[in-house]
């Protein structure tokens, strides 16, 4: 099996092969733009990690997984624009850096780009894997459509956030290992197995995006810490500390969107997670939605060795907390 | 061969009968709304039509033909919002009666779902229409981009122009076509040859919707006459003005945006085009592309009297004149 770093510069030099048209110019340099950002490549190189669990080849997966990349990034297009959101990786969206409207033609184009490369997908599994494709990119659609709802809503439930989170962000992982093992021969439930240990990691990650926010190392983790509660973001560690808070913190919890300072809103809202054990709350979670995925990996069948690439990819991804 | 009013009917209950969920009911009841508003459902006939061309069996192609009406109607959603465009038949459009975030994701599960449909075509044919689905759709998205980027330029010339609606709206009907006759069993050679038919007809209406704003009888065609010249549109009429007018009337056209009455601008530039014999001009391109059209459907070698019914329906939409 080969490692999730080879896969990852196999797939950067596949995506800088990718040869779009130059005209009209102001449709195809924001997929260049976009593509040229980075990111961790997840989807891609969960493709080909389930393509050679499945067989010997990856190759049958390669245009599948750029798809899925492509797809990604799509839906980052146009959330940014949706979110208002100025910057991604640190650089100009593309609606703030040309405009709104380059942003939702050019998101289409990637969104079509995307489905031809996936379609590419090998003859005997290609309606399969369409059929997966388009409901999970449905179910993305959902997903931030609840998102955007959930932000208007005081009563959200945590089932209600981690059907959210399932839409959003956790069967895009599922549907890659799904379509990257029928790529590669898999029968349709073993493929199955995959899909579902895919969300229980997407869940386990997005818990833990959650949980950094509020208790990662900003220096490790890269990102301002506190911003979900300065932003009042319906988080899993607020949606659950509303869960459990009685009296004066549920009180308290409810009204912090009313202090002022940045920093004094962190501190207090922290501390209230702090005496709900949001933390350890959280993290059971993790580990829960950790343990359902390497039950869903085991019961795929595939020989304990083949899955070792897949387990410490995981891992890897879910030590970013120290 | 069934007549166009029996497919149309057929096409209204089955797009009638799409099940859309209810929730997010932001993200679905814009589909519904959008399929509620009608339309002449020219797709997904032409897709209906193309497969009896075929074959005798056109339910094969119902599928792809409800899927390139839902194509149709994602890129008005989305076309609608970057032209600021605030009704469509007659109606608010989507992202006026909710929002432009409503309009961006309810298009995008739009697209979803039209590829979806598209991609249960027949699996002997399914890789080939798609191949079709996706180029087109590629394009249709450059045609979009090309329109916008001429409204902001001085220089474009009538082949850039009619470049830029082959894009934006003929390949559309010559796919239909396409896809309705590969699903019906045409080999691809004829189903080719049934694009490039699609795609001259599609032209042909094209420069007919552009002369009918000057000269057609608004009580017939139901728009505003002069609509076009009212908000300076580089429409063929006014391109090819340009490149015949000389002197004094080039002047003239080069400067009627700057006429501030309505009336008195309509005048002006109706009258600079009957000098100019821009009808006739324009009349003269449209039988070109229809006689291109008509060579390319008997090149297809289909019995002509199996012809007549798609004849019937160009000679139909080009009636509309009167």
């Amino acid at each position: 099996m080969r490692g999730t770093e080879e896969f990852r510069i196999l797939i950067e030099q596949q995506l800088n092969d990718l040869d779009f048209p130059n005209d009209p110019v102001r449709l195809y340099d924001p997929i260049r733009y976009t593509l040229s950002l980075g990111g961790k490549r997840l989807r891609p190189i969960l493709v080909l990690m389930g393509a050679e669990l499945a067989g010997e080849d990856f190759n049958a997966a390669m245009k599948p997984a750029l798809g899925m990349e492509l797809f990604h990034n799509f839906t980052l297009l146009h959330d940014d624009i949706m979110d208002n959101a100025p910057l991604r990786r640190g650089k100009p969206t593309v609606f703030k850096k040309w405009s709104c409207n380059i942003a939702i033609l050019s998101g289409d184009v990637m969104f079509t780009e995307a489905s031809r490369l996936i379609s590419d997908a090998p003859l005997n599994c290609l309606k399969e894997v369409l059929d997966v494709f388009y409901k999970t990119a449905k179910e993305v659609c959902e997903g931030q459509q609840m998102d955007m709802d959930y932000e208007e809503r005081d009563d959200v439930s945590v089932s209600e956030y981690m059907e959210m989170i399932r839409k959003k962000t956790a069967v895009l992982l599922g549907a890659s290992l799904q379509i990257g093992a029928l790529c590669g021969g898999a029968d349709s439930e073993k493929a199955e197995r995959l899909y579902a240990a895919g969300c229980h990691f997407g869940l386990a990650f997005q818990l833990q995006d959650d949980l950094l926010d509020v208790f990662g190392d900003p220096d490790v983790f890269g990102k301002q810490q506190g911003g979900d509660i300065i932003s009042d973001k319906k988080t899993f560690l607020r949606l659950r500390a509303l869960e459990i808070a009685e009296g004066d913190n549920k009180e308290a919890l409810k009204n912090s969107f009313n202090i002022k300072s940045e920093i004094d809103k962190i501190n207090s809202v922290t501390a209230l997670f702090n005496e709900l054990g949001i933390k350890e709350e959280t993290f059971r979670e993790i580990k829960r939605q950790l343990h359902l995925g390497e039950d869903s990996l085991q019961k795929t069948g595939f020989a304990s060795e083949k899955l070792d690439a897949l387990k410490g990819l995981t891992a890897g991804l879910l030590m970013r907390t120290t």
